[in-house]
Formats: C-alpha cells, sequence, structure tokens
C-alpha cells in the first residue's frame, strides 16, 4: 500500500519545508490515508476527521493539551471540538487549501498518543 | 431588570443545591440573560452560546485551560470547539434539559475572565 | 500489609468529610505508604514527595494538566516544579499541618495516571 | 540605559539563529537586565528568576499554560515551580551554560502576559 513515494512523504521534513507545506496530490491520498483508518477523508477531499472518546473530561482535556503544545511547537492547528470525554479533531492546511503532510504528520502524532490512552473510537 | 426573584438566584449557592440544579422557569430567563448580553438562547431555550476571539491560539486556550479547571471544580462542562484564535461555547445542563444556574454562573465565570484578557465578540 | 483500619480509611470518602481532612495518626502511615512505594517521607512526616521522569515536555505538562484539574475538583492543589521532562511533586494538606487521605488519594492518583504514560522513577 | 547593541539584540530573531542562543557577553547584561527590573540574576550569572503571585491557582495554571505553549514554540523551557497561586520560574539556556537572549525573550513574554492579569510581585 505505501508505495516508495508515500514512504519517502513519511519521512519526516523541517516544518516549513515545501514537502511539508505543498497540498498533496490526491493520487497521494489513499496511500497515506490507508496508514490512518481511523480518519475520514470529507466529501471535497479537503480535510480529515477523527473522533476520539476518553474515559472522562480529565484524560480527553489533557489529550487538548498534548495537541495543543505540539500545534504550537509545528505552528499548525486543528479545528475541534469538546464535549466532556468526546472531542472531535479535524485537520486541513488552510493555507493551502487542503492536506499536507502536516496534516498526515499531526493525524499520527494524534494517533500514537490517543493509542497510549485508551481512547477509542 | 433584575427583579429580587433573579437577585436571589443570583447569590451564589452549593455547586449541587437544588438552586443550582434546576431547570430554570422560563419567566426567569429574561432577567437573567439580560445581564449576559453576549450569549445568545437557542431555539428551544435548553442552551445559551457565546463566541469568544483572542489574539491567538495561545491566547485561546489559556482561556480554554481557565474553564476546564472550573468545569471540574463545579463538574459543569461546556460543549465548545476551537479554531486558533476563537473559541465558541455552548452552556446546557444536559441532566435538567435545558438551563440551570450551574450555567448562568458559568457564563459570568467566562465574561469576567475574557473581559481581562481583551477578547472580542 | 493493609490491616482494616488502612482499608477502611482508603474506601472513597466525600473530599471534605473528617476521614478526608484530619492529620493521619502516626501509627497509620507505614500501612498507608506501603502502598505508594514511589514516595518518600519527609522527615516530620508532614508531607510525601515523588519525582517522575517523561519522554519530554510535551507528555510532562499534559501530566501536569490532568493534575491541575484533580485538584481543583477535590480542592488539593500540589506543591510541584518541573524541569522540561521531569516532574516533581509534594503533597500535604497544610490545614492539617501533615499528611491526610486527600495526600493519600491524590498520590494515588497519580501512581495511576503516571502508569498509563511510561513515566519513570 | 539601553545602548545601541542591546537595542540590536532586543530586535527579534529567528530562534535557532546565532545571536538568540549565543551566552550573552557580561557587559551586556546589565542594559538587558535592566529592562526586566522584576528579575533577579543569580549568583554565577548564569539565569534569571522571578516570582509570580496571581489571584488563586485557576489563574496560575492558565498562566502556566501560556508559558508552556511557548516555550514549546521556541523549544526553550523554563525550570519553575507552583504552589497554589504562586509560580516561581527560572530561566537559563543549559546548552549555552549561561543567559542567552532566548532567554531575555522569554522573560519579556512573561512579565507582558503576566502585567494583563494582575500578577504581582
Amino acid at each position: 500500500e505505501a508505495g516508495p513515494r508515500v514512504r519517502r512523504l513519511l519521512r519526516r521534513a523541517a516544518p516549513e519545508s515545501p514537502r511539508m507545506t505543498a497540498k498533496l496530490a490526491p493520487a497521494l491520498l489513499p496511500g497515506l490515508l490507508s496508514q490512518l483508518p481511523r480518519w475520514s477523508l470529507d466529501a471535497d477531499a479537503a480535510a480529515i476527521s477523527r473522533r476520539l472518546e476518553f474515559a472522562d473530561f480529565n484524560e480527553a482535556f489533557a489529550f487538548m493539551a498534548r495537541i495543543a503544545l505540539m500545534a504550537e511547537r509545528r505552528n499548525h492547528h486543528p479545528d475541534w471540538s469538546n464535549a466532556y470525554n468526546v472531542v472531535d479533531v479535524t485537520l486541513s492546511t488552510h493555507d493551502a487549501h487542503g492536506l499536507t503532510m502536516k496534516d498526515i504528520e499531526m493525524a499520527r502524532f494524534i494517533d500514537r498518543i490517543a493509542a497510549g490512552t485508551g481512547a477509542s473510537a
């Protein structure tokens, strides 16, 4: 599934390098999203979304704190909402009018830390 | 505008006292909401909402941290969303299927700390 | 090790009940602290301390956010310090001039969430 | 007090530029610190410290959240401690074995946001 071009994209680049900030070609999306099965692509392929369910608000907000810190580090911020133990996250790169590797990397980070908490969905 | 019954309600009660957790009578809402001019009542009068705009994500998320801490203290949590410097907050008391004094008090807390930040809208 | 009096103490009580806020009798401390092996008792038996080491600042501060939220919920706050990935926590009940069940419960909460992160020390 | 070299240093540079990460020459410290009167220099001139007192824990921890977010953005983290409404911050650049412009800029950021809260000391 992850062909050589996808694997090359998944190697970390500097946050503001062209490889990170250029809109992803539609042909690359299936390969990249196959590794993010919990995320769904929106109708015009410009954003991806995932719901996370935690044990309680305490755990949900601490997760949000981790995302917030990473968002500042990478200068890439989610659109998100929270209701008690549920967090809905949408990722898109507004400057690129679509998805970039910044979104893919943030989705991978979110999956990785969610796996450590027992978040479901 | 704030008649004696509204003034009595606005005196602080213990978080789980009946005065805090009972659904507010419709006749009381105009008096209470007249003191919360930045909040709008939803169509079925079961929730109030306000948008806050901050200087940047740093200020917006620190505001969310204050609300999160207060939410745990009072065991009363908002439904909210964030996109960079904008935070949308909706308050309702799910157990009461509508608005209670817990929502009014949280709205007052939010207005008070937002006033200290230069948040607009 | 945990005799019947210790087991009774470990049953959850309301945060401000006398069982939670009374200074613990010295005879009870060994039984209670035997269940908190990562915590050390200070010289005058008035506080307990633990160091936690995380993968990075992101994980350390999210841990602090969880403790902060719980501190507000229980109205019981740690003395703590942080340097990058290290958090040092000291628990004591200032009103009681020593240790109470509020400290024991907070230590147990800290141990439980630290276990979920891979924090060491 | 702020001579031309200090004024030039105070102009913002990229976080990892040599102007930001080089240890400050001792001759420059008096000019730079004259603009940070609430900070004290430690005995070996390798760190600066400030105490901040807030209204309560809620306000203190939200301040810490702002610093944490900025620390990740600039990849420059404080050594700090907290006890309820009091936060003690120490700034130093460990890689440079002393003070750099990264510390001066973080101190200025802290002063600016503290001024917006009514923090004292």
